[in-house]
Formats: structure tokens, C-alpha cells, sequence
């Protein structure tokens, strides 16, 4: 294994999940997880770029960032790429209106969506709204549609929560996947795009950024294929 | 195509798919399709062997068999191939105790199951109860065992009740799939062993059998892979 100097050699930004990384979801907002404050106040105070690229669809960017803020991280949302406004972007630029199965903590994102008259459905991390009807009107939906388009905010299994592991989208997406007889969009982790987007917004190339995330696929493997370099922490779902 | 005649040559037993074929399930119980209650009364006044192929895991086979009825059709419990009844038999064999996912309708066919210290999952058509809390609870159940057994009593896409299409169980076992990254064991059409013991219930050889049924991958695709002859209907979900 090469030493710590050579493998960072030429590093230029640093790329953070957030779930599982920083802190672990749950009852009251969740808890940090041990040192990350102080990683996170040290990385800013050194001569690396920071941004923190989460799949976290549950919450609006600003929900979460003031969660972290209580919690003691410095961070803005400025310096937060997210799969819900990457998403908006998206339906904008295609002229799509989304039938949402979402969390209402996200719903805020899509304020300025048109949704009438749905031609795609969009699903995200919609915890205990992942009720079968709400599953069954976003299949319907689905498959009313001639050219049916399903747009999933990232492909989790499953994430962890202080009370224990939990479900995540990618598990309703192969639901409606499988139902429907169609394959998904995925906007976030591990898509290209979404890590692309997160890159130039830093302003550093792929070569010159490393990815933390707990996840090996969302995290590590799609960073990987963007050309970073990755790091998986033995924290989160490790 | 060939006529009739020929296509029906040395076939001594039918096998009957329910759903979509004798009626359509829905509100208070479902209708009877078109034609369908005579047809059964002809089949069973002719030289051919009648038996009622299913999937249905909603109810037991009792309540469907007194729902069938009340809608005019001749059958008897002891003519139904269901896969509730067919997983407690390989339960019993393999001494898997199930955490059951199931619709309350189908509880009672699994009363003499031991039930305890779960080393499997049992899933069945749910309805309501795919509950996020549910399926979550069937999640963490297969990810702490050392080797996660997951059954899936049918793996159907989808079903036609008259209020429209509904999801099956299917969506939900690839949910489970990939969640564990596992892969489900199907009791149920398409599986050989469930037609194979529909078969042998009947007494009559693969090649002397057709079965009629609305899907064509558990019906027509699964029996066809028997060695049995298959008629898709353009009723139920076609």
C-alpha cells in the first residue's frame, strides 16, 4: 500500500458524503460521527477545496444544512450538491413534469416544477411515504404513459440510522423497474453527471479530487470511473 | 396456425388460472369474466381433468374458494394449486421458521408454522401491508441472518383489478433482492415444481395438459418450459 503522501499526491479537492460520513441519521436529526467535525474545520483550514456531495433526498438542501449546522459542521449550502435541485435542472432542460414520490421534507425543491399533468414520475428517499398506494399510483402513473420516464434520486440499498439499517430508493426503483418493464434514470451517486457537476462547481479536475463516502458503489465506485480517487470510511453502513 | 383439433390432441387435463381468467378481483370481492362460470360448468361436464392453477396469496384457498363460489362457479378447495399451502410444505421439509410478509387474508394457512427466531423471509402479495415499515422490517430480518433465505410466493409484475392495474409481489421481491443482494426463491407459477404438483394432483402427464392463463410469463412462458401446451386469454391483465 502506498504511503499516505503518495496516494494524495497532487490532490486539490476533497469531495464528502455526508450520511454515514459526517453523521448518521436518526431519531432527532441524528448524531455526528466521532472526529468528523473536527475533519471537516481542519480540511477548510487547509489549502484543499472542499464540497460535500450527498445523495441525502429526504431533506431540501437547506433542512440539511441547518441539521449540520446544530450538529457543529461549517458548511453552506453553497458548498452542497444534491440530487433534488441537479433533478429540477433536468426536468427544466427536458420539459418534463414529475409525478413526485417523495418525502415531504424534499417537496420544497420542486416549487418551481410544473406538475401538472405528469409525463414522468420521479421518485427520491421517500421513507414511511413509500406506502403501497403511494408505490401503486406512481406504477399507474408509469404506465399510462407512452414513453414511460423514471427519474430516481440516486440507487441506495440501504443506509444506516442510529436505530439500525434502513431501506434507501434504489430498492423501490428496482420495484418499479421490474413492475413497469423499464429501466431508470439515476441523478446522483454513482451517475457520472452528478459527480461531474459537484467537480466543476470546485473548480478542480477529476484527477486532482478524492471522494469519502461509506458506500462502495455510490461512493467509491462511481468516483472511481469519474477518474478520482476514493476513500471508503469504516463508519456509516461500512 | 393449426386448428383446433389438432392443437387440443391427447390433452386430458386443463389446468385453470384464476385471476384474470374466472374473474377480476376488486371491490366487494370482484366480478366473474365474461362467459367464464359457463365455461368452467362445460369443462367439468367433459371427459377432461379440471384443476384451478394460482398464484392468488392475498387470501387463503378456503376464502377464495367461497368467493368463487358466491360468484357462481363449481369448485371445491381440494381442486386448488396455491403457493401458501405449497410454501408451508417446503417450510416444514427445510425447518424454516418465517417472518411473514403477508396479507392478513393468508395468515390462517401458515397457523401451524413455527413462526419463532425467524431464519427466513416469506413474502406474499401484501396489498396495504407493503408498508415501508414492513418491508423494513423484512429487510433487517434477511440482513441478519448468515445465509438470508427470502421466498416469494409468485413474482408477478402486476395484476388487473377493476379499478386498474395493481402491483404483485414481484416489485417487492426485487425490492428485497437488491436491498440484500440476494436472490428470492419463487413457490408459485412460473416455478416447475408448482406446476409439476398441479400436474400429479391431477394425475395427468406434462405433455397431455394445457394450461389457460392472462400472464404470459407465469403462465404460458412457465408451463411451456413444463413440456405442457398454454393458451393466453385476452382477458385479466392482457
Amino acid at each position: 500500500m502506498a504511503a499516505w503522501g503518495d496516494r494524495l499526491a497532487g490532490v486539490r479537492g476533497v469531495l464528502l458524503d455526508i450520511s454515514g460520513v459526517l453523521y448518521d441519521s436518526g431519531e432527532g436529526g441524528g448524531v455526528p460521527i466521532a472526529g468528523s467535525v473536527e475533519a471537516v474545520a481542519r480540511l477548510k483550514r487547509s489549502r484543499l477545496k472542499v464540497r460535500f456531495c450527498t445523495n441525502e433526498s429526504q431533506k431540501s438542501r437547506g433542512e440539511l444544512v441547518a441539521l449540520l449546522r446544530r450538529l457543529g459542521f461549517d458548511i453552506s449550502q453553497e458548498e452542497v450538491t444534491a440530487p433534488a435541485p441537479a433533478t429540477c435542472q433536468v426536468l427544466k432542460e427536458r420539459g418534463l413534469r414529475p409525478h413526485l414520490l417523495v418525502h415531504d421534507g424534499v417537496r420544497s425543491e420542486f416549487g418551481q416544477i410544473d406538475q401538472s399533468n405528469p409525463n414522468c414520475v420521479v421518485l427520491a428517499d421517500a421513507g414511511e411515504s413509500f406506502s403501497y398506494q403511494n408505490m401503486n399510483k406512481a406504477f399507474q402513473t408509469l404506465m399510462e404513459l407512452e414513453n414511460p420516464v423514471l427519474i430516481s434520486l440516486g440507487k441506495g440499498r440501504y443506509y444506516k440510522e442510529t436505530s439500525g439499517l434502513m431501506l434507501d430508493v434504489g430498492a423501490y426503483m428496482k420495484a418499479l423497474e421490474y413492475a413497469c418493464g423499464i429501466e431508470a434514470e439515476v441523478v446522483g451517486k454513482p451517475s457520472p453527471e452528478f459527480f461531474k457537476s459537484a467537480l466543476q462547481a470546485m473548480g478542480v479536475e477529476a484527477h486532482q479530487a478524492i471522494m469519502i463516502g461509506d458506500d462502495i458503489v455510490g461512493d467509491v465506485g462511481g468516483a472511481q470511473r469519474c477518474g478520482m480517487r476514493a476513500l471508503q470510511v469504516r463508519t456509516g453502513k461500512f
